[in-house]
């Protein structure tokens, strides 16, 4: 059953997306007990090859291979849970515009109000991240006040900012002169990096990238 | 008052994981309209800041950041979506005994039956990924059968075995010598690391690692 199941999807006679039948017709169909129909649908739905609501019926799922839930916590937290020592070091605020990368990933024009905020988090006086911000002071004029030799904006904008939804993409990148000199590694050595801007409906609240030290893992489950 | 409510968060009065007093309670406190408390503390959970739930009440959020889902699809369905064309090569297939580190991850003794599978995705004819894989024959038997010349290893598993749960590590590391020939790049260029072992109950179904091509970015939502 579970494999007859399996065929038809592989063969794409049943596509991603699509209702199958329900459990009663499929057990007139392959000649056996609902409940082994049931056994077999819901196996198939916990590996993620079926996705099974209460009204919508079964259908096959549009990605199998499953969901993770990722954490997003604030450095800070994330340092405290290890046990470790938290500190952080302001090294630019400015108010300038952005380059037009960023711009674009905002949506933005040269003259909206931002600022940049660069600093270091550490963690055992070790350097951790790089974080390396951009504020939209329009949608939050407040972050203009806030002092950030105090309270890293990632945890100023966390308890400060609402947003609705945003983007995060992880990549690998070779660190930059720049980078390297602030980790207090080597240029080029390999170093993960989170990009993530944050919106409230259509405005972008802030965009960041966050270039960790070497040896820095993301861990989820599934 | 939502001032209020994040500088007692921020000086631990009200700690992560803290119940905090009930909406007419800090109204009367805060000589507020009852509307207003329930407009800060809406805000404040769709920030992540709260965490509230219908009958456990609203307390102090433990992670505070955010939660992002990311989609862990089949490689295969991943390249076709981005509109390209996917091949797959089959490099290294072999029972043999996994290394120390691969065992231990898997809960594994030597004699365990296990197999790895070492291949390769291509994207337009351009290598993307490097699946280098160890099954456990003992929980997924049927896999000695397969032909993973025809299927990858990637697509077979998450078709025909089920697992109830899954850690998944992302970081950025140097390409091996070994990587960097299979993947057509230069030894020491960053790649970015998947590694992944899934479970079903207390027994290790299969563990992964994907090493990926220069480029190659995971997006997601926040």
């Amino acid at each position: 059953m579970h494999e007859e199941v399996l065929e038809r999807i592989r063969e794409r006679r049943w596509k991603p997306g699509d209702a199958i039948p329900r459990e009663d017709e499929l057990a007139r169909e392959f000649g056996c007990a609902r409940g082994t129909v049931n056994r077999a649908l819901r196996a198939l739905a916990e590996a993620g090859i079926l996705d099974r609501r209460r009204r919508a019926g079964t259908r096959v799922a549009l990605h199998p291979g499953g969901k993770a839930t990722l954490d997003i916590p604030i450095i800070r937290r994330e340092v405290e849970a290890r046990g470790q020592t938290y500190s952080y070091a302001l090294k630019i605020r400015e108010d300038a515009v952005p380059p037009s990368a960023i711009r674009e990933a905002m949506g933005l024009r040269r003259d909206d109000p931002t600022q940049r905020v660069l600093s270091v988090h550490s963690a055992d006086g070790r350097p951790l991240a790089i974080e390396d911000r951009w504020i939209n002071l329009a949608i939050v004029p407040m972050a203009a006040k806030a002092d950030f030799t105090r309270i890293s904006a990632n945890e100023w904008l966390v308890t400060h900012a609402s947003y609705t939804h945003g983007d995060i993409a992880f990549s690998a990148q070779a660190a930059s002169d720049a980078e390297a000199a602030l980790l207090h590694i080597d240029p080029c050595v390999p170093v993960f990096v989170i990009d993530r801007t944050t919106w409230y409906k259509a405005d972008a609240v802030t965009t960041v990238r966050l270039t960790y030290a070497p040896g820095y893992r993301i861990h989820t489950r599934l």
